[in-house]
């Protein structure tokens, strides 16, 4: 790990200890342990694997060893000074966004008092960066978890299940339970469901709001499986679209068709998002988009990359992100459409929610 | 605030945000300024509450207007940051539990820049403690928080929901479906159903394991309410118990008992927790209980007091915590009974969920 600054790293963030290590749990730390780059190329990687470590606790015991069986464990409590007891000297990088201050200064105690040389760096997103690009089995996940979505709400249309007279909240503990049966662990975050004038806000939380006839319905939800998390949005009619309707939901589709077109390898988020927001703006509502076109997806609903203003993130293949435009008029109501899918090689965007965009009226 | 060493505190854990302004949304701050010692006690009051201060991002506007009316509103972020900028000189504490290294960099930047002499120093669990002592209205949502998973655990067992043939997951699924009909958010925490040897593993997640004649099962389970949580655990035996269930269970609610006598006002947690670990002891199982007793509940189903081994906690009115003691056989079972509660002023521990702890056989 010569060229990343450090001859160690420390992982405390648990969802970085998971995508290391496939353990689940909810207490670990890693600490891995480059190879000496003086050493040959078979030499290192042996050396760097009986010093790479995994810590949880006691009640992890069994879990762990099923878990992550190919790496030594320790077993004990805080895991982070555990590991940095074991550490070899020289430089230890640390996660500076996952370590508060709290915990940072036991950390410096024992780095000063270790035999060997210890210096402590703070590091920033070496982890999630890696995480941003998805190998094949990833993907796999996030095609499983898109899947129980789309059908989840396929079953609930079928089952006339967004209709006047229910609940924000009925309907999104429908569209949760369809999710589980389908197989997902969990929703992949709290299901928005927003209608009529909640539907201009855009982390509306479902309420005892009773949808109506003319009214927009905005479902933003997900499902989570094998720890990966989709994200999907679709907005509906009650009935008959109003003009107004109408056409906020085509200048929404039309920003939402061209930010999929800029997901391209070599892309910034920033381009992106403007190739979107360009659309929206065009027609007059660039003020009623009031966030970010879009973001990475994974075993965290938001991580790297970002689709926004002045996002430097640029297109590899295998990004997986979502692109999700929106309108929103206070007061009357609002559209947002998104999709999750994965940036190719080949230099497209591969849409991984498969449910329709066209505007769709429920009767 | 001069008793806590501190001019000033920058709330940053959202979940302290919350206790202290009613906030519910995924991004705020607070800067709570202290009345100036000197002051008159009723200036005082009204200087610091002229200078106390929220802040949350654009996408909570309209909610944080509804949920806090009563504190000037700071709209932008980071919050730490935009509220910091506005802190009086002095010494502004925050909470090193909370901010992170990478967070820590930029307040530091801030208090040097600052004209007004800042001081910025580290404090620990200052509305952690408050949070401990519940009033009136807390204690009513955990009642209710309770009752909720009363009574679906009383729905779950009347549907014959419990039995041989059924997954662990299936019953899992069916009881948080339950608690979300019955009003709760959702359950407190992944919700834990654990049949025959699997009853044996604390923290154990459903599996497809399937519940046979003969088995225990343990189901460890709670209710949101009002963004409180409720913790109980009760098990079963399907049919006839063995001689070996018989004991340990009987060990168990003996300890049970023992603990939640031993929770009276001026006990400390460690105290606590050995009035019910002796009689595990005495029955030659003290080895087999390899957690805690107890731990606070509120805004999280984990936080202070803690009852355990060497926790000096001091129980104090109104502290809501849980009694669990448990005994588990590696491979053949396991038993832990669990009650949320309430030290009362009168002494005693009031106990919030109902359902009966007499060893039930389930046919």
């Amino acid at each position: 790990m010569v060229h990343l600054g450090v001859d160690a790293l420390l992982v405390t963030d648990l969802i970085n200890v998971q995508y290391l290590t496939g353990f689940t749990g909810s207490n670990a730390a890693l600490l891995v342990v480059g190879s000496d780059g003086e050493d040959g190329a078979a030499d290192g990687t042996d050396e760097a694997e009986a010093r790479t470590r995994f810590c949880t606790d006691g009640r992890y015991t069994t879990q762990s060893a099923a878990e992550v069986p190919d790496l030594p464990r320790v077993i004990g409590r805080p895991c982070d000074l555990a590991l940095l007891r074991l550490a070899p000297g020289g430089v230890v990088g640390f996660e500076a966004r996952s370590v508060t201050v709290a915990d940072h200064a036991p950390l410096l105690a024992i780095a000063a008092d270790s035999k060997r040389p210890i210096e402590l760096a703070p590091t920033l997103d070496m982890v999630e960066g890696l995480r941003a690009v998805k190998d094949a089995g990833e993907i796999d996940a996030l095609a499983r978890a898109c899947a129980v979505a789309d059908r989840a709400l396929e079953e609930l249309i079928e089952a006339a299940g967004i209709r006047p007279g229910r609940t924000e909240r009925a309907v999104g503990l429908d569209l949760d339970q369809r999710m589980r049966e389908l197989g997902a662990t969990d929703p992949a975050f709290e299901t928005i469901v927003a209608a009529g004038a909640n539907s201009a806000i855009p982390h509306h939380r479902p309420t005892g709001a009773v949808l109506a006839a003319g009214d927009f319905v905005k479902l933003d939800f997900g499902a989570t499986v094998d720890g990966y998390h989709s994200d999907m949005t679709r907005t509906f009619v009650l009935g008959a679209p109003a003009d107004w309707q109408r056409e906020i939901y085509l200048v929404v589709q039309q920003a939402q068709t061209a930010g999929r077109l800029a997901c391209r390898v070599g892309a910034t988020g920033a381009e992106i998002d403007a190739a979107a927001r360009d659309v929206i703006s065009d027609a007059g509502y660039g003020p009623q988009f009031s966030h970010g076109l879009g973001h990475g997806v994974g075993l965290q609903i938001h991580e790297a990359p970002s689709l926004a203003r002045e996002s430097p993130s640029m297109m590899v293949p295998d990004m997986c992100v979502t692109v999700e435009p929106g309108v929103y008029l206070p007061g009357r109501g609002g559209v947002r459409i998104e999709d999750s899918g994965v940036i190719r090689a080949d230099g497209g965007y591969y849409v991984l929610t498969q449910t329709s965009k066209e505007l769709c009226v429920l009767a």
